[in-house]
């Protein structure tokens, strides 16, 4: 008998065929199937010589090349392409199984499929995959979520052909069920974030220091020296710094500004309103990609009246004052973001370590960064940490940052241009700090005309004020 | 054979129980049923002189006991008891009768209770009924969705109903289906960011001009005199003014400052992520909502670093500014809201009149105000006015304000009082009215990492640019 597959993938379009590429080079033996055969010859024909491949053309003879436990990677859309996928093959598998959805499945699907699954015995693993097409051939960020039993089988290969940072594999078992797939999402959710501050950061250079987009591509490498490297900060640079050829302008200059989205960023704000978590910097990115693309809207509302944007008369210092309003409020944006992952842990019964989430950002996926090994120490020095704003070197780090961070704020307001992102992070930061919130008159409000009651400050129970009697008096509700 | 009745109310918890004598008292012999007996005979017992009632105690009675098309108003909890109800009911009903629920239904669960009605020939009306226990008794402001049709018998019992404003009814035939139900829907949530806005007005008005709870009270007081003349600002200031009997303090320094909420503000939100439109200012008032009742977190979090409130040294004028602030804070609001409703027309093909949805909430509902005469008067001047913001008048007012507004939220920043609200409705306005949007960077990054494609501001198509490649060369995508 011939050779057997230790994994195989369904769904050869660029991720499914880069994933299955990243294993075989990786010496494993990868049973390959597409729903029309072309994809498949055209991979072994292609990539042939990267490592054993065994196509099949048929569910039944991709079933049969796999070893036991039967690994399947799926690799196709979301929704009733996966469903379809999946109720091909559960049928022939065996109790033990492993069936992997490595797309972007929204997480409430996958904790129905596991389930479902579960029924049959199989293990069915929803994983997160970030990283694009470039990081499933050489190395992406992998969240799988599933049983335990599922990882020791599938583990070892996943972190063998994921992104590795000091040597560690991006690569972790996040937790049951839809747990990966949940922490993928709030991971693009933060990607949303953080685009849509270092947008807000060139706007600001641009119109109140008024530099042109070469001069900011500089200030952006000079930040990706320093406590912002990143990815994202990197490659903000060489799209900044890169010229039009059609046109010799700016690049930046001629693109649409219209900010387009898949989906993942609403989905996470959506879960962030239904678990009560204040995820507003992910939510302000969204809705501006939203206003962005309002066209009809905004080319009504051009006119409106407001201040012209002029370079403020001294500049020195302030490209410094953005970088600290940009780092104060992306620790704001990812606070809440890991806040959010962990009441869906608690929701849904993950028992998720932030760190190593922070750890298995750290390479492969797009918001990469040094700074994520800052969350991983924040974590590891206190797993229970409320929020990282209180953790030792992010509290120093902001509270060093918020003059400049208010300072760039007022000259925004100031200015006219608009910070979503920076201001509703520091609004949530001042929230946070608050001794009170006028959420007092709120729930006053709310007892006069709703009879929804309210809590005091000073005892226990709850309270209704008869607001149409005469002297108003309170009564316990 | 005895007078039967010309509607029918079942649920007689206190909505329904109000909602049905409104109707007798009005004249209206209205059939009466609940599914234990003692409600039914205590509204008799208590009430029965105020008007004709049938008490009913079965289904089939109760059906007995109505006119042709029969018309069954359902006052029950949302979800599976209203689906319960309807399920009792519908078989014993004709063709053309009329069901309608008048509780707090999710609007998509209004368009599937519709059609499956639908088929069998029955009518079915979600209707938005707002203005809590007393305003069911005295008047209502009641936003029926539903065909035609049903409202040709339902319409004149319910405008009998409703509040008046000038003589005219608060009811309207909102639109199809779910169309009630989904503008009650953003009601609420506009409520979410009104009084938001007014929480950071009174913030303000404590933390940077030092006023106390009762000379607040007489500065909303004075506003409730002019363009911002309304039900909550008369609430609030009420509240403001209240006395605490047990402690002597303010009313507002007792109340615990941890806002709740229903989740009506949230639907708003998540729905408006579906549909695309950038509702910020409802998004942070549920937000600010959650984050004063994160007590974990809060606690944790409480002496984070910033800035001391510290009246201004000069307050002369400064509630004026913030007066400034608070209205042009809420004409964004308002427009977002009314832009929703707009959106969420076109996407389920109501014929929604814009001004009319005004016009119904300027009595009997929480967001009462005059400022609702202008909204009408705005889309009634230019039916299809893409925003609020660039009718005359709130144009005109809204730049006027602008400095003030502006000037308000520096001051906020700087004294480290949170306002989202404020700025994400600033941070709106400034964005619409941006020649150029930071989206156009996002779109680059978006192609650089995930070939997403970018449009060009010089002419048509997609295109790509080969980032890796030397040259970075464009193609067409």
């Amino acid at each position: 008998m011939s050779k057997k597959a230790s994994i195989g993938v369904t769904g050869l379009a660029v991720m499914g065929r880069n994933l299955a590429r990243n294993l075989a080079r990786h010496g494993h033996t990868v049973a390959l199937h597409n729903r029309s055969e072309e994809r498949t010859r055209a991979l072994v024909d292609q990539f042939g010589d990267e490592g054993d491949f065994i196509p099949a053309y048929s569910a039944q003879e991709f079933v049969d090349a796999l070893e036991r436990p039967r690994q399947v990677v799926i690799m196709v859309k979301a929704g009733a392409p996966t469903d379809a996928v999946i109720d091909e093959f559960a049928p022939l598998l065996e109790p033990g199984d492993v069936i992997v959805d490595a797309g972007n499945a929204h997480f409430a699907d996958t904790r129905r499929r596991e389930a479902a699954l579960r029924e049959q015995g199989l293990h069915f693993v929803g994983t997160g995959v970030s990283g694009g097409e470039e990081g499933a051939l050489h190395g992406p960020s992998i969240m799988p979520g599933g049983s335990p039993e599922s990882y020791q089988s599938l583990g070892p290969l996943f972190e063998d052909i994921s992104a590795k940072v000091d040597g560690s594999p991006c690569c972790t078992h996040v937790g049951a069920d839809g747990a990966g797939h949940f922490v993928k999402m709030v991971h693009n959710g933060i990607e949303y974030a953080d685009m849509q501050l270092i947008a807000e950061s060139f706007d600001l250079l641009r119109g109140a220091a008024g530099y042109s987009p070469a001069e900011i591509a500089e200030v952006f490498r000079t930040w990706n020296t320093g406590r912002l490297d990143s990815y994202l900060i990197e490659i903000t640079a060489d799209v900044l710094a890169h010229v039009d050829a059609s046109t010799g302008k700016p690049f930046v200059d001629i693109v649409a500004d219209q900010a387009e989205q898949k989906g993942t960023g609403r989905w996470t704000v959506q879960i962030g309103l239904d678990l009560g978590v204040p995820i507003s910097g992910i939510a302000e990115a969204v809705f501006a990609r939203s206003l962005s693309g309002s066209s009809e809207l905004r080319s009504a509302a051009r006119d409106l009246g407001g201040p012209t944007r002029a370079p403020l008369a001294d500049v020195s210092g302030f490209a410094d004052k953005v970088e600290q309003a940009l780092y104060a409020s992306k620790v704001v944006a990812y606070a809440q973001g890991f806040n959010q992952i962990q009441a869906g842990g608690a929701e849904y019964g993950w028992d998720i370590d932030l760190g190593r989430v922070a750890a298995i950002w750290r390479g492969g996926c797009i918001i990469r960064a040094k700074f994520l090994n800052d969350i991983t120490s924040a974590y590891e020095a206190e797993p229970g940490l409320p929020t990282l704003l209180t953790s030792g070197g992010f509290r120093k780090a902001v509270e060093e940052a918020q003059d400049a961070w208010r300072s760039v704020i007022s000259t925004a307001v100031s200015l006219g241009i608009p910070t979503p992102g920076f201001s509703t992070a520091l609004a949530y930061y001042d929230g946070l700090r608050a001794d009170r919130l006028p959420a007092a008159l709120v729930q006053g409000q709310r007892d006069f005309f709703g009879a929804h009651t309210y809590r005091r400050v000073d005892r226990e129970g709850s309270f209704h004020t008869a607001w149409a009697e005469p002297g108003r008096p309170e009564v316990s509700a």
